[in-house]
């Protein structure tokens, strides 16, 4: 069973490589009559898109969206939604290099044991480019969502070793957006910005975590057993490249805790029924509760450096990556807009999930 | 779609309630010919019942398995396998009192809300008890696995904050099974058992990290971009109850590294290619690479305590929820065998995946 | 992709061999809070069951159903319903002459093929009695779909060259199951009786069709363009042992018809909408309108004869299957509850998939 | 769960409206290193397209076929395969006159009522023209099916009343392609012609049955229980605008036989095993036996009709449907290469699941 569809109810298939004539994806089960303008997904888009700061890529790429079916006088009909995004800054010959060398942490290595043959020109499908189509796509969902007043809302935490250190109810995610980081503390966000043009004029890449927190989601989302909504959230996060890690609620922190102070007390008085604390991160039994929920996503240093490095070819014969190719020195900045649609993708699925139940 | 199967081409449902008749699976599409008798699925079943040791819940259940169907004189015939565990100690009378009272960080609450009512009965469907078929489903992926000579080892490493500071190739995995907490370092074991002593004593909990190293693994297995190995066996440890975190290779402390140091370098020689270090944790884009896959999974605190604690009904009054009923103090030393049984369906569906490709 | 698998959001999953312990299924995605006693089920399999009459198989099977999980207190819960039917006429014995050869026209050469082996007792899983484990899920099914006021009547309306030759609405249908073949015109079926007796004598087999009208389906289930509502209904006939072919509304007749004769006109006047004639069987672009909807489905004659047939054995030997075992001399009879069954499985899954529009 | 994909391991997605910009699909699962040409689509299209001679749709549309994904220097990666068909032809305006009416027999109705709103303009995605993007799939699957030697070959058996008499294997199919429509008996297919270009002439359309023969197909393809070949091709065919019934084998004739008449007696001798006869067309059990595979699909004759008709708009209030607009009179002649390549994509598919078994 191939594996470029995500979703069971609300479901995207996304295609295209990152040298080839476009990307995009195809988006099916979008209930209809949610209107939506290709400005709902450029906007998200450009948040994604390469060039935007100096503390990304300086590839090119307008990442202009076509919306090809599915709807009609603004609205979406029910048909699947087919969104392009041609590539206009290709330049694969800058990867002739790479036809017979695998770059280290890459997935040159394994692609061409799986498959017999590759892509090399910029990762081909297995770059982070493929991402465009995932954000497109969970703009749609974010449309459907916001409808419910279910939000969600992405940050930067973590940056090499520095890391916010309040929670995310002392911050104000608001000002997330403002600097290049997205990170909600400016003067973290500053330091954050320095650390990562530092590690670029070094030649190297640092990692880095993106913290989400959905607010609005009713209870009831997620299904047992398996489809638990945190299960569902975690494999949408570590699907994104580069990531390594995901934790919800109190996460590996709370497994130093008694049960005693990590239990959420039930609040008595009004409905719909409140916790006191929020160690369960808004999920219960795998079912969202009422509260936010929040999570965490580890990201691993970009594999691509500007420095050259030793390798092998097919054959195991050494050789050398020359440092060059134009990718992020950090991936989180631009983290954030995907995290938000992986996420925005998974509650829309168990969104329309729970309607089965009537 | 309901969320009781979990893999795509191995594919389990599991069914069964805590304090019903009786609780199981059906596995289909396992390959024919694979030899398989009832205790290649018992062993792994007493690994995870209750009553083993004096750290785990009293509750007497022998998880006695019959093999419905599927197996014909000694082997699989292609056809669905169910695996019937019927239920002995049933005390449903002992819940009577929660029929009314949401316990703090159960899916009480959730179930109740999503479906209008619950099996109150010990959790109903959401207690987990439910892994029990999980384990037994387990276990025929594991005859497949070792047939292919892929073996999976899981181990507790930490236990509230008594941790495992060694990595996994420093410690002597053997011995895993020769203490009652399944840690492989024995002074720390001996610690991690008298916490939990402690905890049980103070009517608490704690909670807890299983890790796994699975050795044998070929290339090839994993599904760009969303069914990556590494996100299906996330999804697969976050399904599990109690489940908070995932992390594989260098997890959430790789962000803190350069790209510099994190890449792991292929080495030049003889083929299969190795790498020199294994920060990817034998993943790279999301396939396997023949390295060792590592991964770890934190646990919550089990949240039934021995210890009146309050909460609320359906209608938002203060109640009692009194501090009774069998449970185990803390989840991880028989989380251990779960942690198995889930890696080895992701990686049985992975490997019939990668078949498909001839 | 393994194949016991039918449904998408009411989805059931059928286990069990002929002469196994037991066979079964597990129905996934079935709302809560519907009624269900064991007589609902009991009552559908009765229709089916072995025995029953003088013109069907004499094996002897009281098909008693358990229900192992999903209801708790009289109502489904949300969970997955366990439903068993224990075997207990087996004789494998008789089948002893089978190990080595293969009847014609059965599964039996083809499973060996795919399989390498199979289960040679009475056909294993290939046996039409797996059927009883559709009919105990379509019982469900019937359940919900009757408190929405849709209901299914299927019946006998061809058996050998013995045909019904009024349209469905010129019969009285609540007379079907007044005689032993199940044909709604009493002195056509006294004929088809007196047909299959005399077939059986002569120790050979007839085939047939049923007809099937479903009433009070709403307009608006189907999907488009792949899950088309007579697309999905022609693959659950179809997949009934020994089915040949399916037809709905003019069907195979239609095409020497003039579209201005074929064409249903729609009526002017009150909500909601219906059509002079109904051609299109109710079903318009793959979606129900509201209207009548009605189909037929071809049974071959059953291929296990009371007569010795030439076959040959997986070395192309030439050898003689003796005329022996139980079997029906016409599937139609007892094909009647399959059809209801197969009919309600599909329209439940496409009531729940219509609910996610909202 | 949307409808818009066929296929479990080699899967197609459709996409695309009928006067939107474009139509086309992505196919995911198709095995990597098969050489792929646009060619080898755009042929398989041009049998399709409208405008292709004088007893089809004058509308006229190139039909030409990009390659957006998935492909690399010739031949396939194992990545998506998106392909894209743009529409030119389009003249929307034409269809003003049915923003407000329900066209006889056609999804107008329906799909107003199922969403509420629809795609009024030639009927949007309920068109016809979106077996373009099926054709274009089905041409990839033909490619991997022919490199195993197998091979589909459908023809038309009858128009209105005007039936082919011979069986197929008395037929010379090489020649079906050449005459307008279709049929492998010259003498025939001049009536057949005629008999179109009368019922043209007349404001009137008429149906038709395609016929199908796949020759090459091992043993083994078709999955127990619910995935039965037939079930799956007939689910298949019957998924094609205007079908209306599917048999294979001996199909609806086969019912009034004994079954000493209709079992296929296997041969002594060389392996691999024949058969006889063929009544059961090449299936068994639900799996292929090895012999041709042979099935037929009847097509209602077209609904939309070059005279005014009476129909209703969405109040109930009477409307004339003015007989405008472009269309078949008959469509048999175009489903030829749908015919084929909805069973090669059926094929393709059973194909890859029987690799699963090794």
């Amino acid at each position: 069973m191939p594996g470029n569809t995500f979703g069971s109810l609300f479901r995207v298939t996304t295609f295209g490589e990152s040298h080839g004539p476009a990307l995009g994806c195809i988006l099916d089960g979008c209930p209809p009559n949610i209107p939506l303008e290709p400005n709902d997904i450029q906007q998200e888009l450009d948040r994604r898109k390469p060039g935007q700061s100096a503390i990304v890529t300086q590839r090119k790429e307008k990442d202009a969206v076509q919306i090809l079916s599915g709807v009609f006088e603004g609205k979406t009909t029910g048909s699947p939604i087919t969104l392009l995004i041609p590539n206009e800054d290709q330049k694969p010959k800058d990867y002739d290099h790479l036809e017979h060398a695998f770059r280290p942490s890459h997935a040159d290595y394994t692609w061409q044991v799986k498959y017999g043959r590759r892509d090399h020109r910029g990762g081909g499908r297995a770059s982070a480019r493929e991402t465009a189509a995932r954000v497109a796509a969970g703009a749609i969902a974010k449309k459907l969502l916001s409808s419910q007043n279910i939000h969600i809302q992405a940050f930067v935490s973590q940056v090499g070793h520095l890391s916010l250190t309040q929670a995310y109810h002392q911050l104000d995610l608001s000002s997330t957006e403002s600097n290049e980081v997205r990170c909600p503390d400016p003067i973290l966000a500053a330091q954050m910005i320095d650390l990562i043009k530092t590690v670029r004029k070094e030649g190297d890449t640092v990692g880095g975590i993106v913290a989400a927190v959905i607010k609005g989601c009713p209870p009831g989302l997620g299904e047992p057993v398996f489809d638990k909504l945190h299960a569902d959230l975690g494999k949408a996060m570590l699907s994104i490249n580069a990531a390594k890690g995901f934790e919800y609620g109190s996460g590996f922190e709370g497994v130093a805790m008694r049960g005693s102070q990590h239990n959420d007390r039930f609040l008595p008085g009004n409905l719909p029924i409140q916790t006191q604390t929020n160690h369960d991160g808004g999920i219960q039994g795998g079912i969202s509760n009422g509260m936010d929920i929040y999570f965490r996503v580890a990201f691993k240093p970009v594999a691509t450096l500007l420095r050259p490095q030793e390798s092998v070819d097919a054959q195991g014969n050494r050789v050398i990556v020359p440092g060059k190719g134009r990718h992020d020195p950090c991936v989180v900045p631009r983290a954030v807009p995907i995290v938000e649609a992986m996420a925005a993708l998974v509650l829309a699925d168990h969104w329309l999930r729970l309607r089965t139940l009537g």
